[in-house]
């Protein structure tokens, strides 16, 4: 089924974990970085909560821009596309935040993400990453789809102590408080230049 | 009636097989490129998914160009209006994804489509073809079209494997999991220069 | 009354069949070609399917600018305004396609378009017309309007046959396949130079 | 009231028959034409059939550019502001279509409207006059506000035979065929330079 | 409590009486006018009419523009920003029109306000001043808001001279016909330069 | 918890009490300043009211630019996206206004807020501080958020007179009237120098 995870890591695609209308749910993300003039798009039935966590995730990338080899000046010369498959299926909520930032950062900086990590936290402007609901459901769905490593914000500590052994075992899990310790769990190395 | 296979291959028509209000269909997507300035159109009573696949396809193709003779900055120098006739039938859902992603690269390459062939899909950004459903009812329509090659998303596969002979018989299902493997189908040869 | 036929050939203005609020009725559409910057309207309580078909209409006609004395860049130099008078009553639908791309070109053109002549049919991108429906409330407008010769749809053909002599009789009823068999009735001739 | 007719001849401000909330209506339309940049805005709660009304009214006015001292190129050095006051009484319909383009023309052109004569009719691009309904109620309110003369479409001819003589009493009846026909009734003298 | 009229004359603030969800109030309209490129908002929760009177002010003030120091391009190099308080409380009618005017005038030329004034009116764009409704209320507002004078329009005053002398007493009304009345009454000289 | 105040004192970051769905409630109110063109953004499911705060408390922050180390011409070279975070909790209501723009100079000016301030009130075009509502419970927050000091608009004194002492004890009160007395208790000092 095209929700396990990639059989390699690549540029621009992230294992996230959020809410859909079937419940917990693992959402592969998208970013294509485009020669551009600027523009930004987000498909694949995105609601407005979404919407807004993508255009914090931009907001974050653009505060960085410099670092991790992105453009200082990319949101003039670059158009980025967000899509999340299964473009039928409604999608909402923060908890893709870090997704977002992450696919992101990594398109822009033509840096590979690992395969077998998920993650999930709302983002702030700042980088914050911010606690989310339905953790219970998100793990299993990450099991499903053969993820061994799972990010999640620090002020879900005490809701992963209370979910039974059962549920974590084979998964890795990483306590993250800000996107700096998300991206240093996530790409794979600072050696290649940036995408285009 | 119109929704026969057209008559011989044509440069930037290509058959779809989609849900419509009365059923699977099949639904010959149109694509005009005219110089301009990089304007996207997309009419025929098209449903919020469907075109957000159209984005997919066209953000597919952009990442793509400079192969098939597509010009590298046709986002810039041309105007695309995609057109699904029946313009009053409303149409909708992400499976016409392979086949709107098809008929732009056709349209910009200036290369013909076999004409006796259809096809169904959800693409990804990456040119991924994901599974779609209804796939005996599109089957059926194709047939009534008079197409003798469809090409169906892999991970279909074992849909296919339920529906009976007399259905399958006289079509030729190819499975495939990428564009790349769509346009090998589709494309009648690239010997011809881009349209314009 | 107006929907009469008009008293002498114009340019820019032709009658089509179509479905309103009160039945199959005839249309007059006229287009306004003026300089300008590629703006384009529609007005007159018109439906989203029929403004879709006058979309469909524009990017056919600049798929054969340079021909019918169409100035190739029209797109960028005129602006286009089509009106469809009684503007209280609602009017939609794909069946003014052909209508709408005939009173484009003629405005374009400068060609004078053949004022007894009434038309109705679908359009695509490439010129094809395609069937409507409603013919038998159509043609009796027609009649009622002072119309002598109706282009209609090839595919209606049948539709024709199970319509009584009576209606009929008076209509000369000319059936098309594409816009090149409509703008050879409909247009006078070709010998003026575009319009501005 | 401020209904009443104008004290003396204006540019830019003509009188309409229309229906509104209350029925039968006069209607004091302003029009102020400013140097600019060709925008346009029309305000006072205006429905949407007015709204286009006034933008066949603006194209027609183009299609006439050059006479009557209107600059050729009006619409891209000049912004225009529709307003018709009683800013809370919603309004719509299309019979004020010549009363706006007739006050469109006067701001235009400098050349001041006789205040003693209010109008109604629709308008078609090619400036013809279409009948209008509610025609006994226009009449009546157009004798409370002291108009003594009425342009009519002459399509609304059998109209007015129906209407009484005590109605008529004291208003001269004009039938208008056309935009020329209103303007030379309208319009005062042409002497005047453009109003800038 | 703030609704109190302002301590000492101010530029672009003026004190209007208008309908808002709690009966006739005085609403406190600000004004600023920045360097910029032309752009126009209207904060503080304002209905659709009333956001007209707005427009309808700043098309009266384009066209005195060149008067009372106003810069005659200020459509161009400024951008004006319109407020009224209470941020929360719905604020619709045309009865701020004259109010909205003044204050766009004084925050454009850099003329100050009488603070012991308020006003209210429709306004069309020729500076003509309409009557408006809820008299009484309005100016029983007015009183609790410490206002002396307050500019009526010159169609009220018959409801004026309905309204018991107890509620007059301490308010000194003057009709006003056009906004040259008004801003003699409103504006405290003319010896100050143009704001910026 | 993260809604508990900043650890240390950071630039573009205040503390908001308002109202949200949960009742009174802080608001962690960032502001990105990033060098751009212009363009303004707010996120975290803002409705409109607050949606107009922010717009009055940035057309406050250009009437005052030039003090403040705030560039002059920040509103054409700088971009800027206020977002506040719990991105699907839905916020509205004017009382954030004077957060909002504190956040807003902060951002733009690079100068550090109190990390154990947090605010209330209304803002006006002029910088005036307006009454709110909803006090006690916005309080009551503010103490759980380990919040030591409080700005509160001045016509707020007498409600907070009606407030226990109990709820008051560790909380010290500010009466504020206008920005530059929020300004001067929020900012910790002037010494830096513009953030970009
Ligand atoms: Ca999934
Ligand atoms: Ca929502
Ligand atoms: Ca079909
Ligand atoms: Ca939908
Ligand atoms: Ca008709
Ligand atoms: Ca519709
Ligand atoms: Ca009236
Ligand atoms: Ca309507
Ligand atoms: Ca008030
Ligand atoms: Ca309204
Ligand atoms: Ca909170
Ligand atoms: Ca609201």
């Amino acid at each position: 089924h095209y929700d396990k995870r990639c059989d390699e890591p690549q540029i621009g695609v992230v294992r996230g974990l959020a809410w859909t209308e079937v419940g917990g749910d693992t959402l592969s993300i998208e970013v294509n970085v485009m020669p551009g003039t600027g523009k930004f798009e987000i498909t694949g039935q995105i609601g407005d909560v979404m919407k807004e966590s993508a255009r914090a995730a931009i907001s974050y990338t653009r505060s960085i821009s410099g670092s991790h080899n992105i453009d200082k000046v990319f949101y003039t010369n670059k158009d980025i596309h967000i899509h999340i498959p299964q473009g039928a299926v409604p999608k909402d909520g923060p908890s893709a935040g870090i997704t977002l930032a992450t696919a992101i950062i990594s398109a822009l900086s033509g840096i590979k993400v690992h395969n077998k990590v998920a993650m999930t936290g709302e983002i702030t402007l700042r980088g914050r990453v911010l606690p989310i609901g339905g953790l219970k459901e998100k793990l299993l769905a990450a099991k499903r789809a053969g993820i061994e490593k799972v990010l999640i914000p620090i002020d879900n500590k005490r809701d992963i102590e209370k979910i039974s052994e059962e549920i974590l075992t084979g998964l890795t899990i990483i306590y993250v408080r800000n996107m700096d310790e998300v991206l240093k769990e996530a790409l794979i190395k600072e050696t290649k230049d940036a995408s285009k």
